[in-house]
C-alpha cells in the first residue's frame, strides 16, 4: 500500500490494521514464493532505473535547494552502481536461509513432553528512517524474508525515489499474488499524527528508528511499540602501544575514508602516549592526504602542530564527515575510560600485537562489536555473517549489533505431550 | 539496597545509578562466587523462617482487613513449603549453566575475520510486580546468576516479607564481598516518581512488569526503558472432535485446579460440537466435583444445565480463581478464531488424536506456547527445561514465553581481525 492521502489518525489507524492482517498471511508463506518476489522486485529495479534515478535527482535538487548538509547529502544520492547494489542485495536476500519455521531447539522433557522452540516472525515491523531512498527496499526485503509484515516511513528527503520503490515492490507483490499491504510506505507525517503511529501496539509489534539522535528520542519518548535502537555509532579505534604502527595508519585512515558518513566509521582515535612520538605525525599526515581533518588535544597536537585544535564537544561526537578526533591516553585503563564515557556501545577497536591486551580490552569493552587488529567498518551484518542487517542496535534487548534475519523473528514454544496432566 | 527513605527522584535516580555501578562489577563475577552468593541466601532464609513467616503473617491480616480479592490473597501467602521451595529454587538457579561468556557462534569469515558471538549481561533489570513476596528472591537469584543488578518494585500488600528477603540477600551479598547495590528494593513510589523511575533509560537495560493489565498499560504508556511484557494469561483447552475424552478431562480438570490463580492455568475450554453430547455433562460434573465454577454458552448448557449462564465478558477474560468458561464450537477454524480474538498469544493447547488436527493448530495458533495433549500449566521455564523463569512475555520482542537466564543476557560481537581494512 502507498498511503498518498491526508495521513490523518484514521488512515493510519487503517494501515497499520491493514499490515497486521497482511503479516498474518505472509507468516505462512512458502520460502520459494517470497524468494520470487525479491528476485522479481530485483528485475523490476533493472527495469525501471532511469525512473528510480529520475526521481532521486529531483530529491537531491531539492534537498541542495533546502541546504543539506553534506553528510545528508551522500546519503540521499542513488546512481547506477548504488542501484546494482540494491539489486544483488536482494538477489542475496533471497538465498538467504529462511529462518522461519527453523527448530532451534528439541528435547524430551523427564515428563515426556517434547519441547521444540521454532523461529516465527515477529509480525509487523515498524522502521522509521531518514536520507538513504534505498532503505525502502533492503528493510522490505529483510522484513518479508522473515515472514513480517512491514511499514515504512521514511525522509521527507528521499520522498519521491521512496515511492518508486514502493511502486516496484507493490507491482512484485501483485505479480506474485501477495497481499500488497505486505508494505506500507507512509507518506509525511505531522509530529502528532506520528506520535498516534507509535502507540499503535496493537498491532505493530516493533520499531526499528534509524536516524538523528533527536528523532531516535522522540520515538523512545512516545513509542508504546518495542523498539530498537539503532543509534549514534560513536566508534573508537585505540592504537595500543604494542600495535604494528603500518597496519594501524591504514587501518585508521581506511576506516573514516571508506565512508564516512557510515555508523561503523571511525570518529576518535586513541593513541596510546609511548606510540606517539612514532605514531601521531604520520597519522595526520595520511589522514591529511585523504581529505580528512584532525581535531587533536594539545597531547598529540606536539607532534603534529597541523592538526585543528580539539574541544570538549569534539569526544563523543559523531561526525559523519570526513572528520576525525584524535587523544593521547596513558594507557588501555584511560582509553576504557574514555570509551565508556563517550562511546555509544556501537563498535570499539584495539590495535595491538600483544594477545593478553587484546584479551583485557574485549573483555572490559563491552560495546555491540569489539574488534581487535581491524577496521571498526567490519561491523555489519554483511561482514560479520548475517548475509544483511536492518540496522545495527546499540540497545541490548532484543538485538545487540547488527540484525539480521533471525533479528527480526522470535521463538515460539511447540510442545507435545500424551496425556500429561498438571 | 533497602531504599527506606521518603522516595522522591533524587533516590530513584541514586538507587539506579547505583544498580548500574553493581552491573559494571557483577558482569565480571565468576560462576563460582554467584553461586556462593545464591546457596548462602538459601540458607539463611532457613536460618531466618520464622522472621519471614512473622512479616508475611502481618502482611495477609492486613491485606485481609484492607478485602483484597482472594486470588490475590492466595498469591500473597508464605508458608513453610512455599518457603522450602524458594530455597529449592535458590539452590536450582545455583546448579544452571551460567550464560555469562558462553560463546554461541564462531565462525572464520572469508575476510580471514574470526568472528565469536558471546552472551553477556544486560546491565540492569527493573521488576515490577504485585502481591507474590517471593519474587524479591526468584527474580534476584535470575538476575545475578546472569550477570544482571536488579531493581525490584514490589507490591505495597508483600512489603513486610519482601523487607525481610532483601535483608536477607544484602546479608549474602556482604558475606561474599559482593557489592550490596547488586539487588535494591524500592519502597512503595507515587505514581509520578515511578513514572520519573521509567524514564531512567541511561541507567537501566530493561524493564518487566508482572501483575495487572493496569500495571502493565502503566508501564507501556510511561516507559522509555525497554519492556518485556508479562501480560495476562488467557489460555485455551480445545478439545478436539477425535479427543481422548477421558484424558482430556483429566488434563481440563488439573489445567485450573492445580494453581487457579496461575497465568498458564486454563480460563476457556472450546469443545468440539460433535463431542459435546458425550463430554460436556461429566466435564461439568468433574469441575463442580473439584469446586470450579463453570461458565458455559447455550449450546454446552444443552448438556449440562446446574452450569452458569456466560455473559459474553467471560471470554477473553483471566479470572485467577476456581472458575473456568466453556464454549462450543462448530471445528477447528471457530476454535482458532476464539483464540485469534479473545486469546492473549500466552498458552493453548489442542487436545486430539489426530496428528495432523495437532499439526494444522500447532501451524495456525501462534501463542507463546501451543501445547498437543497436554495441561496449559506446562508453560513455565522449569517444565520446559529452562531450568526457572523470571516470568512469561507475551510480547514478541526479545523473549516470547518463559524467560531464564539466557533471556536476561544478550549476545555481543567478539571479531579477531589480522590488520583487515575497510
Amino acid at each position: 500500500m502507498n498511503l498518498e492521502g491526508t495521513g490523518g489518525v484514521a488512515d493510519i489507524e487503517h494501515a497499520a490494521r491493514s499490515a497486521r492482517e497482511a503479516s498474518r498471511v505472509i507468516a505462512g508463506f512458502e520460502t520459494k514464493l517470497k524468494n520470487r518476489v525479491l528476485v522479481e522486485i530485483a528485475s523490476l529495479i533493472a527495469a525501471r532505473e532511469a525512473e528510480v534515478l529520475a526521481a532521486n535527482a529531483e530529491d537531491m535538487s531539492a534537498a541542495r535547494a533546502a541546504g543539506l548538509p553534506s553528510a545528508k547529502l551522500r546519503r540521499l544520492e542513488l546512481s547506477p552502481a548504488a542501484l546494482t547494489q540494491v539489486r544483488a542485495g536482494l538477489e542475496q536476500v533471497a538465498a538467504l536461509p529462511d529462518p522461519v519455521g527453523m527448530i532451534v531447539r528439541d528435547d524430551v522433557m523427564p515428563s515426556g513432553l517434547r519441547v521444540r522452540q521454532e523461529r516465527t516472525p515477529l509480525g509487523v515491523i515498524l522502521m522509521i528512517f531518514e536520507a538513504r531512498p534505498a532503505v525502502t527496499i533492503d528493510a522490505f526485503a529483510l522484513c518479508f524474508k522473515s515472514g513480517n509484515a512491514c511499514i515504512l516511513k521514511g525522509g521527507r528527503e528521499a520522498a519521491r525515489a521512496a515511492r518508486v520503490f514502493a511502486d516496484i515492490a507493490r507491482e512484485a507483490l501483485e505479480i506474485h499474488g501477495c497481499p500488497g499491504n505486505s508494505v506500507t510506505v507512509l507518506p509525511e507525517l505531522s509530529r502528532d499524527d506520528l506520535r498516534h503511529l507509535l502507540t499503535l501496539d496493537r498491532w505493530i509489534d516493533l520499531c526499528i528508528p534509524r536516524g538523528g539522535t533527536e528523532l531516535i528520542r522522540f520515538v523512545r519518548e512516545h513509542s508504546t511499540i518495542p523498539t530498537v535502537q539503532h543509534y549514534r555509532g560513536v566508534c573508537h579505534v585505540y592504537v595500543d602501544e604494542s600495535a604494528d604502527l603500518e597496519e594501524a595508519e591504514r587501518i585508521c585512515v581506511t576506516a573514516k575514508t571508506s565512508a564516512p558518513a557510515a555508523c561503523n566509521a571511525v570518529e576518535c582515535i586513541l593513541v596510546h602516549r609511548a606510540e606517539a612520538p612514532r605514531f601521531v605525525a604520520r597519522l595526520v599526515a595520511a589522514y591529511a592526504g585523504a581529505g580528512v581533518e584532525v581535531r587533536a588535544d594539545q597531547g598529540a597536537r606536539v607532534f603534529a602542530p597541523t592538526a585543528k585544535e580539539a574541544d570538549t564537544t569534539d569526544w563523543g561526537s559523531e561526525f559523519l564527515d570526513l572528520v576525525v578526533a584524535l587523544r593521547l591516553v596513558d594507557g588501555m585503563d584511560e582509553a576504557i575510560a574514555h570509551i565508556a564515557h563517550y562511546g555509544s556501545d556501537h563498535t570499539e577497536a584495539i590495535l595491538t600485537r600483544s594477545e593478553e591486551r587484546a584479551s583485557r580490552f574485549v573483555r572490559e569493552v563491552r560495546s555491540s562489536c569489539v574488534l581487535v587488529n581491524a577496521s571498526t567498518r567490519f561491523n555489519d551484518g554483511f561482514h560479520l555473517g548475517l548475509g544483511a542487517e536492518i540496522g545495527i542496535s546499540t540497545s541490548r534487548v532484543h538485538a545487540y549489533g547488527p540484525m539480521g534475519l533471525e533479528e527480526l523473528t522470535t521463538k515460539r514454544f511447540i510442545v507435545e505431550g500424551s496425556g500429561q496432566t498438571r
